[in-house]
């Protein structure tokens, strides 16, 4: 058996009894084909079997290397690339369904070139990034169909409200980016009507398919709006340097997703990162040699700088899952 | 030849030629042992051999990983870990010069306990990161040699200095945290003062050797300080998606470090970045499938989220180098 403190740090552990608990509470909220497991948070096709086991068979991917991954690993049965590509060849060769979010004639186009046969159209309910004017949903609907695609249906990531800490502003939010993407609906037709994350997995009743991801891990910025999910992931970190004031860990901006800010550290107050290191302010004394559990602030860009995560129960390393999806 | 209009994005891109530059001009300024590159700016060996090309031939590493992996590259003439770690046995394994620093007598004595022969007192000089306060450092020799270490001298990294943009005042500063290091050195002894980085390579006139890494690639943030350094890398990324008032480009939170803020993109205001996407208002109308060199604002951990790096000239890819110190 292998324990925590015989571990090489930074090292990415999560807590298998929350991981357990956020998996159930999620599946049980939103069983089967309700939840499309987003697999960008974890990049862990290990991960998305545990999913899978629990009923979850599509899910959601944001580049064509987790595609690629998806597919080499099994896991192929229903994926959504929810996002818009160009070069689409790699995602035609695969040995997976495979449906594709296009928001354009180029992506359409593109689509038609790589050999995808099935598609969503991707549609802007508020969050400027991708996805087309809702009003214009049905015209690409229609092209897409002339081109041969299969539609299946909608898309719509309301990524400006998910993370809203006031829950009814969030939800009030929601429906009115999911009456955007209804209407757009109503225009395009098909079965699907994707949309949602961690943050609206409740409160988003329009979708018939949920993308969450970050909820199976979690992190400190969604902990803050008071969902029933727990922290699973931390990064294991080493104190090496203790002076009077602060002390200083062996993790930092290459081993943490800084765009939320900084992580916290359970009795310390976090002062800053560099590379690898971690400046802090225990409340308590610690000595050069102790180990912490560091909180990261956004899930997603922390696991992607990590090779693996190591399943922990107590201090006992229970599993060893790669992160393979890593990459492009 | 591949042309980086065939690289699947996001993608690193080096203009060859501003690297060049940099590597020249750094030599020029600082030959042979006068600088100790640091490779955690770039965590990639084909690079550091170009450095020692050019007569460099010791380097500094941030973590233990990279020292493997400079030893395994054949570029362990000289190597120092500018940093303190409990679990040295994987140094002390190494075929190569080892030197690490230390700056307590629990680090002393992992030092000895792993097998490394050759230490470096780490000075704190201002920043409240790793070091010990210099008036300790004679009685930290002191200790080192008494366990049976070589104590090859000090080090001491300006780090809150290197980035100020006022050049007057970094040189005032650099000057102020030298003359600690200098004292420590006094009480201390040896051949070696290490010090310094991008941003004080040229007003650090104190250390015998300067442990910069950024200038070869450099990013937006050091670009402010005036620097005779250019940009070098970017990352290479696909316009998916356009809407009336901003575009959309496939790079984002994992493929950027972000604690020093957003990229820049020439002639484009940046809005934000999402986990793999920009999203950037232009000046002059993009298209779906054009291409954009995103500039990151922080190259170190910009880098540590890719593969590998494309060396380019113009629009043609020279060369491939893998970034093969990434992990721990």
């Amino acid at each position: 058996m292998t324990s925590i403190h015989d571990l090489a740090t930074p090292a990415l552990l999560v807590d298998s009894g929350a991981l357990d608990h956020n998996l159930a509470v999620m599946t049980e909220a939103l069983p089967g084909e309700r939840l499309r497991p987003h697999v960008k948070a974890t990049k862990c096709t290990a991960l998305a079997r545990s999913q899978a086991a629990r009923g979850h068979r599509g899910f959601t991917c944001a580049t064509i290397r987790e595609m690629e991954g998806m597919a080499a690993a099994g896991l192929g049965e229903d994926l959504l690339l929810a996002n818009e590509v160009l070069d689409a060849a790699r995602l035609g060769a695969l040995d997976a369904r495979v449906t594709v979010a296009i928001d354009s004639p180029e992506t359409i186009a593109a689509a038609v070139r790589g050999g995808v046969r099935e598609v969503l159209i991707d549609v802007n309910v508020g969050l400027p990034r991708c996805g087309c004017a809702p009003e214009r949903a049905g015209a690409l609907g229609d092209a897409a169909r002339k081109a041969g695609l299969e539609v299946r249906g909608v898309m719509g990531y309301e990524g400006h409200v998910v993370g809203l800490e006031d829950a009814t502003e969030r939800a009030k939010r929601c429906r009115e980016s999911m009456a955007l993407l209804l209407a757009a609906h109503a225009d395009v037709g098909g079965d699907v009507v994707s949309a949602g994350g961690t943050g609206t997995y409740a409160c988003n009743t329009v979708g018939t398919e949920i993308q969450a991801g970050s909820y199976s891990l979690m992190d400190t910025a969604y902990a803050k709006l008071g969902l029933p999910f727990v922290q699973a992931l931390s990064v294991w970190s080493t104190v090496v340097s203790v002076s009077e004031k602060y002390a200083v860990a062996d993790c930092g901006l290459k081993s943490l997703g800084m765009d939320h800010g900084n992580p916290d550290v359970e009795g310390a107050a976090v002062w800053f990162c560099s590379d690898e290191h971690l400046t802090f302010a225990p409340e308590q004394p610690v000595s050069v040699g102790d180990r912490i559990r560091v909180l990261p602030a956004h899930v997603d860009p922390t696991v992607a700088y990590h090779e693996r995560l190591h399943l922990v129960s107590g201090d006992e390393v229970v599993d060893v899952w790669e992160i393979d999806l890593r990459g492009w």
